[in-house]
């Protein structure tokens, strides 16, 4: 399927495009933006294959996965003066990215048999876990447990396809529903500032 | 063995809760409180499982490990006005879960031939790892590396298992014996306030 | 190959030796410098067998790798106020481990079929994730993507023996020349306080 394969560099990209732009910010040197471009665009996939004890995991089976975040993290560093300039057309990108890495995840533990839950799980840890520790690595309690529709639109999409999974639904269609709702979702959630309740 | 596996239940929901509730003083989303509480208590698990090469691991073979630490996190996050009240009960059902933790940890290790020493580990990697993921995500040095006899208690277990272990013990009486002493131990610790030495 | 395994239990040692320091520094009690000193000596090499798939990871086959971390953790806490006296001395054998583990890393994973840039990857990660998680867990951002040639040295390193490797030139003169190649970057790097350009 190569639509899913387009877009899932697509998001790698972005991704590691965020990941670096971290780096910047915190005043680290040339490797830790390299690191941290890296590990943005490739963590959760990463985690999901130790999971499911797919090893070695994607990123080392297609090293695609590792020269594309590193060469997008070295132009980040080079040219981080127009960053500022992109932040806001990469959101749409980086959408893009966890629509589709959400629909990759959760559609591998289906074939792996997970159940339903630990399925929604990894879909939305193939999306998330990358930023997680981006976060953790700057020293940063992690800013998906903290704002924005970014996560839920990620359960939210990999409860969708779970669902259509079970009503079977083609492999194909399922895909292209899922991952227009998480991306549709998230930048609606850009759109309107949208975000969870928290406990007062 | 139907008494482990309650008492393993019994822990996995306080620590979910202890979870949930290090969520809500963060002042995260109803997503950060979700996700603190699963990972404090599977995470032990999880990594001791990922570190054996038994994947996927106990938590995505038996789905009640994922919801029912869900589901406890849910109940803090609407309830959490009422937690304060139930804080220090909390603490004994938690000293539960440690005990039983490293008693399924250890005696896993044992049966997948691990030496003594990584037994232990493994065994107080289970009890203790899901806490640390949580204290790293809430941006804290982790608790058990500055206070109590809390990991403590876990290395006592799991070397009173594995010394009964190599006296053929039958698995039954250690798993009893090593359970009540970890939780006795820690009840104790709580009770008279007793900490490990610091460097001075 | 008896001398790689000798370096190899120094560099473990040098490492843990650092590991338990930080602890000592951020006031950890017994168990925290433990945990830290083990975990900065075997982080690097755990997480590179996690990704290989190869499990149980090399710490719970030999437990060498754990007796020895664990005994000079124990002798850092103790002797903790001689420790500023080796502080310099002990960055030679810091060195020393460095290569080591970058030479063993990097050639498990061709071994493994590994690509050349997850070769690279593997190798670097086996020199610098212990030092990555010690700083994780004393909540400090990693000092690595910070500061001076230290990964830098490990990719060279790196690079040098998946070239080699491909050139043929035998094994144990590749792993000869490229140990000594980081050692003496690394050692050059402290003496000269060479760093890398930071995004300005």
């Amino acid at each position: 399927m190569n639509l899913l394969y387009f877009l899932d560099l697509i998001g790698t990209a972005a991704f590691a495009a965020s990941g670096a732009w971290a780096g910047v910010r915190h005043n680290m040197d040339l490797f830790g933006v390299l690191v941290l471009g890296l590990v943005t665009a490739i963590g959760g996939g990463t985690l999901r294959d130790l999971l499911l004890g797919d090893l070695p995991p994607f990123c080392l089976q297609n090293e695609i996965y590792l020269w594309l975040p590193l060469a997008i993290s070295l132009l980040v560093f080079l040219a981080h003066r127009f960053f500022p300039k992109i932040e806001n057309p990469l959101l749409y990108f980086d959408a893009i990215g966890l629509g589709t890495f959400v629909v990759i995840g959760t559609g591998k533990a289906l074939s792996f048999s997970i159940g339903p839950v630990g399925a929604v799980l990894l879909g939305a840890m193939t999306g998330t876990a990358g930023g997680v520790i981006r976060d953790v690595l700057s020293n940063e309690i992690p800013l998906i447990m903290r704002r924005e529709i970014y996560a839920s639109a990620c359960i939210f999409g990999g409860t969708l396809m779970v669902l259509l999974h079970a009503l079977a639904v083609p492999n194909q269609l399922n895909f292209l529903l899922t991952a227009i709702s998480v991306i549709t979702l998230r930048l609606l959630a850009i759109r309107y500032n949208w975000s969870l309740p928290k406990a007062e």
